[in-house]
């Protein structure tokens, strides 16, 4: 039997001001520092160990993993960095407000933009400076044509599924312990193709912030078993506010 | 030109303690922190930017490198982390204040196992919970024998140098621009290397916690210039202050 963990990251500062983060570097807050604490402390109370460790190269998602490590004590684990697991890039939309854009789109274009699986938002100029193909964290892809200038969820499940069945999933087949620390719609491009979920059904899904969620699979990768660690009354809730953020206000 | 950058970590709470730290794996203090934020900060200031970043499995030299990258807006580079960069294991030694040892074994012996090249302290037992044979970060190394119960400055080189040359120096040779945040008996393993010091000469090197020290090296790793980064009075007023820590206080 393997397990896999997965953690989204803790609130960011554009969570709080309900902004259209997509890829834009910004950090925890102080809450979203908590979260990720307590979601290291879970995994170490209930006796959860790794072997190696994959994340973004966000810095929201890489913070939390050095948060989850330290209440670990499992600081000297290897760690991978990748931005196929990315948040999924919101285009021209990064750096928006969600209220405002709802005012201005209408509530129903936004919602489409954010839950309906194929439309992504307009697109970003290539050379526009929150284009991935001239910021300095994406100088090692060479071919500039792969990094995206916007993304629906459908484009971000498939480059996200790659990386896990080639890279990710070798690991887990050799028998490591993979924690996977990322953002609300890389985890969803695995949630969706582990619990088998249509285009429809991984729409609705809203996974919460730092809380551990643990599958367990049988050899044939079938999942055995899915659950989150800890209060599920508050795990509840907390999936409740993320539903909540496209609303306008 | 090829450049190198070494960083030693900042002040752990060991050395606040004056204890033997050696493979023990304390925290930073808080001025640790901000010794390698101003570290961070010195390398962003002066232009100087990485690849790939190398350091140990101890979390006062994993700690340094992130908050550095932090300071460089850099989180999202790779990370390779190693015991073969590990501080010197101090055997017996660790934890015990430096200057009770002094006052029992005398100030000589002290000196004598911190500043001769080959004399190592009193060996570990295997099975002693100090013992890397035992500890979980070593749980990969199958072949415990390798793992270090005691070692001398001429054992931290006979590991650390082979490091260097098999996996830091081929990444310098294909062009990359390497970070390596270590400890004071790592660093000095290369440093003895580099300037082609004698084993006396070695140990009487101190390299200064926090600051980052550049190497540049022609093509077939002659040393072309070596510097610090930084107010240069502070620097030999740092060095001076690790010279005088195995002093019976």
């Amino acid at each position: 039997m393997m397990k896999l963990v997965l953690i989204r990251h803790g609130e960011s500062e554009w969570n709080k001001l309900n902004l259209f983060t997509g890829w834009t570097d910004v950090d925890l807050t102080e809450k979203g520092r908590e979260e990720a604490a307590s979601g290291g402390k879970l995994l170490r109370e209930q006796g959860f160990d790794f072997d190696i460790c994959y994340t973004s190269y966000l810095k929201r998602a890489v913070h939390t993993l050095d948060i989850v490590l330290d209440e670990m004590d499992r600081v000297w684990l290897p760690v991978k960095k990748s931005w196929k697991l990315n948040e999924r890039h919101y285009g021209a939309l990064q750096g928006l407000n969600k209220a405002e854009t709802a005012a201005k789109y209408g509530e129903e274009q936004v919602l489409i933009w954010r839950r309906s699986y194929a439309t992504p938002p307009p697109e970003l100029d290539e050379d526009d400076e929150r284009s991935p193909r001239v910021q300095a964290q994406y100088r090692e892809t060479k071919d500039k044509s792969v990094l995206p200038l916007t993304e629906s969820l459908a484009i971000t499940v498939e480059r996200t599924m790659p990386y896990f069945e080639e890279v990710i999933k070798p690991d887990m087949l050799a028998g490591k312990r993979v924690l996977v620390v990322a953002h609300g719609n890389s985890l969803r491009a695995m949630v969706k193709n582990f619990d088998q979920l249509s285009e429809e059904e991984i729409v609705g899904v809203n996974i919460p912030t730092g809380v551990p969620l643990v599958y367990e699979f049988d050899d044939d990768f079938k999942v055995l078993n899915k659950y989150y660690l800890g209060d599920q009354e508050a795990i509840k809730a907390k999936m409740q506010a993320v539903a909540n953020q496209g609303k306008a206000k």
